[in-house]
Formats: structure tokens, sequence, C-alpha cells
């Protein structure tokens, strides 16, 4: 499985972590890759967090990960911002750490809603009426639309929860206005950013993901070895009803397996 | 208005043309423009024509243009797969003008709509039950949905027709999956694509068309000069209600204008 592998890309959500906890030995798991010398990047569809809080998150459970080794759909956002529309000014519906991550490539964040050429939407889990109602007044007045993913729900602790698909739907149904971009997984825009920094090429690669339609679906689009871990979103008997064309190369409980099945092969 | 500009954009539909008329006069201005040595783009969001077709109705109205001026939301979207998804399988709903596009650029076209990795939409005027079915079929086995554009109408000679915005409705309704990237005016890639094309700074730009969503809205947001035609889409009795942010420099009846002013002004 990881004999040909130079580089890892992990997704982070039902992969190393489940709302506040960590997967069971996710962390040893990472460490193992790290003794093999793989490459790594987490990449994930979080868009409320930024590089640093997910970096001190990850930290907290143990995990050695470096904070440029961190791509977060925010990231890519912000990242997409400055080089195409450096000018811009952004309003944002969601948590702090997307303003955080915006403000890190230098985007200019609106002071009123009337100003934003963008509005941003991402994950909104501290959102009011109110959050709702100034990122409409934005659209109003006449800002694009962009979302830094469009996950209908995330794994937590307690099952599945609303994710970001939910505050795109309120504004998208009282707005008339429609998302012009998407930015995270499977975009090309996640697996570019994770290749510029791994510096591999996606057949040296392999993805490890709970999502067949943003983990795998990105993987094999461009070549890589896919993983699905079913320890988050994916559930085993959804998986007979797999077009082959959507099939992962691995399907483990979790990312722990990767230990077990190296052992196994004697790396 | 010209003195300091070296290059023009130029909307299609509602500025050169409208439905199969052309705008009185819209011939002698590109002619005026050309005479004055400015540098040309058509920057239009038709996804239905190719730029060969395109090229071709402009020549029967004897509009001076070469096939490499015109850059159409099909031109942009094919060379946007082209560039991120060399290997993907594209299924259309739209007219024959995208597929001609997309070959253009080498993009593989689905055989079945099983096949497809993209499912990519645009006006489609020719469109049957059974189009609707098949890319329904195609996004039900995975595919995903770009557009070329999401105008809600576009002028004809009868008014207003129902533009892109009606194909995605149809599609996200009844599928329950989302439009991931909308490449048309005004987002940054048509905009890339025209400045790559004309080799010039955007404050060295003027554009002129009929729509202050798609045309003013991003010239402004790339510091171009701006030019409102009231021949198409944008009615004067609305311009009392525009908020200053998206007011253009100027507003003109329709392009043959541009040879007034400047004559005007002893150009």
């Amino acid at each position: 499985m990881l004999q040909e592998i130079e580089a890892v890309l992990i997704d982070l959500d039902g992969t190393i972590f489940k709302g506040k906890k960590l997967i069971p030995k996710a962390d040893d798991a990472v460490a193992y890759l790290r003794s093999l010398g793989k490459r790594i990047a987490f990449v994930s569809n979080r868009g409320n967090l930024s590089q640093r809080m997910c970096h001190e998150r990850l930290k907290e459970w143990r995990i050695s990960v470096r904070e440029e080794e961190i791509i977060l759909s925010s990231t890519v956002t912000a990242e997409f911002l400055h080089v195409h529309y450096p000018f811009c000014k952004v309003w944002t519906l969601g948590d702090y750490g997307l303003q955080e991550e915006l403000q890190r490539y230098h985007i200019q964040l609106a002071r009123k809603p009337e100003e934003a050429d963008f509005l941003v939407i991402t994950l909104h889990e501290t959102m009011t009426y109110d959050d709702f109602n100034l990122a409409f007044q934005a659209v109003q007045h006449g800002a694009r639309i962009i979302a830094t993913n469009a996950d209908k729900t995330f794994p937590n602790e307690n099952g599945n929860a609303i994710d970001v698909a939910g505050m795109i739907g309120a504004i998208e149904a009282t707005t008339g206005r429609k998302v012009e971009l998407i930015l995270g997984k499977p975009s090309c825009f996640m697996v570019e950013a994770a290749l510029r920094y791994l510096q591999v090429s996606p057949t040296k690669c392999l993805i490890i993901g709970d999502s067949i339609e943003s983990d795998i679906r990105m993987g094999r689009m461009h070549g890589m070895k896919t993983a699905l871990v079913l320890s988050g979103n994916a559930k085993r008997k959804l998986l007979d009803s797999l077009l082959e064309k959507e099939r992962p190369d691995y399907i483990i409980d979790s990312i722990y397996d990767i230990v077990r099945l190296g052992e196994e092969a004697g790396q």
C-alpha cells in the first residue's frame, strides 16, 4: 500500500478527529508515516478554522505537524482571492478562523456589508440570525458569493451536523443569487495547493479520507492512490452500491490500519 | 473616453447584436476603434457557440474580427478543464458550440452520461426533455457540475429569453447537487483570458457592455474604465437605483456613441 508512495494527503474530520475527539491512534498512524519518511499534507474542507487554529488543535492531540502542512479550504479560498482579486473587499459568513486566514493573505475585510465585493461563506457554528442578515445585506448590495466548500453535513460526536450547505441554502434562497465558486475538495484548487506544497507527482501520492465525494473523487481524478476510512461519513453498507469509477483502491476501518497493513507487509 | 485607452473589451449580446439582428452601426463602431489602433477582444458569456461559429456570425455582419479575438465562456471553460483536469470526461447540456469548443481544447467527451466526470451546462436553445434526463443521469452517476455562466435571461428580438440559469435550476433541483464553478463574466477566468490575449494593463482597458452585473462589475473590479450601453439588458430607468460602487464611468445609448463622442473630442 505504501511502497510506491512518496506523499500522503490526509483528511481531518472523520479521518483524524471527530468533533472534539481524536480518532483512536490517528496520532500513531501519522507518526508511523513520518517514520517511513513520507511527506504529509493535511487537506481538509474546514473553512472555519485558520491554519494556526488547526495547527494548535492537532498539537493538543500530540500529532506531529508543521503549520505549512495544513491546507484548509479557508487557506485555498484566501490564496485564490489574493491571486485573482487582490483589491477585493470581503464580507464573511462563517466562524472567525476564515477571517484570520483571509487576513493572513492580506485580503481586505469590508467594515460594512454594503462595501463588500464578495461574500465568502463557510461553516458558522456560532451563527445568529443577525449574521445571516448581514450576509444577506452584502449580497443585496452587489457582493458576489463564493463558498469555501459545500459539504452538507460533517460527522461530530453526536452523528451528523449541518455543514456549509445550510448557510449557502439560506443565502441563495433569500437573495436569488448563486454561489459562483466552491473551492474545497474535490476541486482542483485544493489538490493543486497540496501538490505545490508536497512537490510530488500525483501518481506517487496516497490520499486517505472518509468521503467518497471529496477525498476519493479528488484523488482518483488526479491519478492518486486512494484509501477510504470508515471512521467518518462513509459507512460499509453503502459501499456495495458504489459505482466502479468511484471505488477507492483501499477500504480500511480507520487510519491506524495503515500501520497494521504496513507491518504485515514487513515495512 | 478613448484617449488613455489601448484596448477595448466588447460584450456581444445586447452590445453588438440582439438575437439575430445586428445593433445599428455596431459594425461601424468596431471599425472606428480599429481605425484608432485599439486592440480589441470580444468577451461574451455565450457558452453555446464555439469561437469558430461566433466568428462566422460576426463576419456575416461585416464586423472585422479575427477568431482569436473572440473569448466566450465556452472558450474559457474548455481552457480551464484542459489546464486543471486534462484527463476528465465531459457530458454537456447545451448547444453544439460548447462541444466544439471542448474538442478544440482536446477535452474528451463522454460517450455515455455514466462515464462523465463533469456535466458542463450552458444555454441549450434546442433542448428536449431527453437532454435534461441524460444530464440528470450524468450527475446521478457522480459527474460534478460546472456552468459556462449563470445568466438568468438574455435579450433577443422578442424581449427576454431564458438563459443558462434555467438549465442549471432544473439539474440542481432534481439531483440535489450544486454547480461548483461558474466561469463566465464577471469571473476572473474571463478577464484573465482577455488580458492574456490583449497583453495590456487593465487600467488601459475600456469594457463596453450591457450588463451591470457582468460587464461593468468585471471591469470595475479589475480597474478598467467601463461603459454601459442601453441597447441590451440595462434600462435607463434602473440606473437611478444603482449603487455608487456599481456605477459605470460612461452610459451610452449604443456602442456607436463612441464614434460620436470620439469625433466630438476631435479624435
